[in-house]
C-alpha cells in the first residue's frame, strides 16, 4: 500500500514514518501474528476500510480462522458501537474474498 | 466500572450493553486473555483513559509482561499517531502503579 | 442493514449487539421517533454516511418533515463542525431519494 | 459556558461562532427542547464531558426527565460503543448533582 | 462545495455556518494562504476526502509547492498516524490531477 | 513531553517514534515556525489539551502573536465545531499563563 505513495514522493519523513509502521508489525515481545490481530482492531474502531482490508490480508496470511477474526471485530463492535457496524459488514466481505482467494490458488 | 453506574439507573438496554460488554472478553476462538490486548489497543487508539486503566489491569491479572504491554501499545502508538502520546505516558504510569500493588501483595 | 452480515456469520457477541441495536429505537422513556432523531444527530457528528442514510429512512417511515430533519442536521454541524458538510450534503441528496421514492408509491 | 472566553478575546469569527451555536438550540421546526437532547446525544458519542453538562444542565431546565435522559444517553451508548461508558458514568453522576439542586432550590 | 447544498436548502443556520466558514479563510492575523494550509491538515487529521480535496484546490490556487503541501501532510501523518496514510494516498493522487491541470491551462 | 516515558521504557519503536515526531517540527519545505501551527491545529480539532498545550508553548517560542494563535484555533473551531469549544478555552488560558511567564522573565 505504502509503494504507491512512496513512487509519487520522496519526503524523508513520510518515508521514516512507513518503516516505522511496518516495523510496528514485526516479531517483538509479542508475535507479528498478534500485532496484525491489534492492527485490525485499531483500525476497525478507527472505521478505516481501507486499513481493515490491509490488515485482514496480513491476518489471513498468519493463519488466523474466520472464527478467530470474528472474535476479533466483535470486541471492535462492542468497544466502537454500532457506528463500526458498515465497517464490520466490509470486513465480511473481504474476509469472503480473501478465503475465494486462498481457494483458487490451491 | 460498570457496578457503579447500574446503582444509578435500571434502564434495561444499558443492563444489557454493560452484560454484551463484560461477555465480549470471555474466552471465545480467541482466549480471554488476547482479546484484554485487544481492549487495550482499542482504548488507546480511541483516547480514553479510563478505558486503557481497565484493560491494563485486566491484561496484568491475565499475566502479559510490561514488554508485552508496550510491544502492543506501540502498535496504537503508530496507528493512531502523536496524539496518543499523553494516552501512553498515562499507561506507562498506570503499569508502574499495577506492579508496585503486585508487589505489595505478595 | 443488519440482515446481511447474519447471514454471513453466526457469532453470538455480534447477533447480540445487532438485537440490542435494535431495540435502542424502540418506544420506551422516549418515543420511538425521537430516537431515530437522536441516532440521525450521532450518525452524522461521527460522520458515517450508510449509519446516516439508515437513520433518514427510519426518520422519514416516522412522519419527520424536511424542515425538522434539517433543523436536526444543522444542530450536527453546529456541534461537528465543517468537516461534517460532506455528509450533510448526502444527507440532502439521501433525503431528496427518499421523497421521490414517496412520491412514486402515491 | 462561551462567555469566559469572549472576555479574554475578541476575535469577530469566534464571537460569530458563539452566536451561532446558542442560535442552533431556538426553536425553529424543532423545539429547543428536542434540540437540547440531540446536542446531549452528540456530545455523547463525542465524549466531551463539558459538553454533555452543559446540554444535561439545558435538558433538566427545559423538563426532561432522568427516564427520558437515559433513554437518550443509551442510544449514544449503542452508536458510540463501551467507550462512551465513562462519559456515561460522567453524565450520571452530573444528573444526580442537578436533581439536588433541583430539591435545594425548592 | 457549499453551493449545491444550499440549493436544496434555506435554513438560516446552515446558510450562516457556510459563510461563517468562508470567513474563517480569509485574510486576517494570519494569511488567507497560511489558513488554507491549517484547514489542509486539519481535514487530513480528521480524515475527510472531500475536505482534503477542497483545500489542495485551494493551496495550489495559493501558489504553495508539492514540497510544502507534502510537509505540510507529513505533520498530519505524525500527529494522526498510519490511519491517516490512505487520505495521504488520496491526497497525492489528487495534487498530480490539480498538477496536469495548470499545465493543460497554460 | 516524551523524555518522561522514555525514562519509564527503551521500546526501540516508540523511542523512533518520539525521534520522528520532533523531527517533524524541524525547518523543512516549511519553517518549523509554520509547523508549529499545523500542529496546534491539529492538536485542537482532535481536541487533545495536553497536545495543544505543547504546541503552544513552542508557537509562543517561534514568536506568533495572539492574535495569530487565536485566527489558527478559529480555524480549528470551525472545522472541528462547537465540541472544540472546551478546548478553545483551555487554550486561551494556557496563553495568558504563557504570556504571564514571559512578561516575569523580562
Amino acid at each position: 500500500m505504502n509503494e504507491r505513495i512512496l513512487e509519487g514522493t520522496d519526503h524523508l519523513g513520510i518515508k521514516r514514518f512507513f518503516r516505522l509502521d511496518d516495523a510496528a508489525y514485526d516479531d517483538g515481545a509479542l508475535s507479528g501474528d498478534t500485532k496484525e490481530l491489534l492492527g485490525l482492531v485499531a483500525s476497525a474502531v478507527l472505521r478505516c476500510n481501507d486499513c481493515i482490508d490491509y490488515h485482514l490480508q496480513q491476518c489471513v496470511d498468519a493463519g488466523w480462522s474466520d472464527e478467530e477474526l470474528l472474535d476479533a471485530l466483535n470486541v471492535a463492535l462492542v468497544v466502537g458501537g454500532s457506528i463500526v457496524i458498515p465497517h464490520l459488514r466490509h470486513a465480511v466481505e473481504t474476509i469472503d474474498l480473501l478465503r475465494s482467494r486462498e481457494q483458487a490458488e490451491r
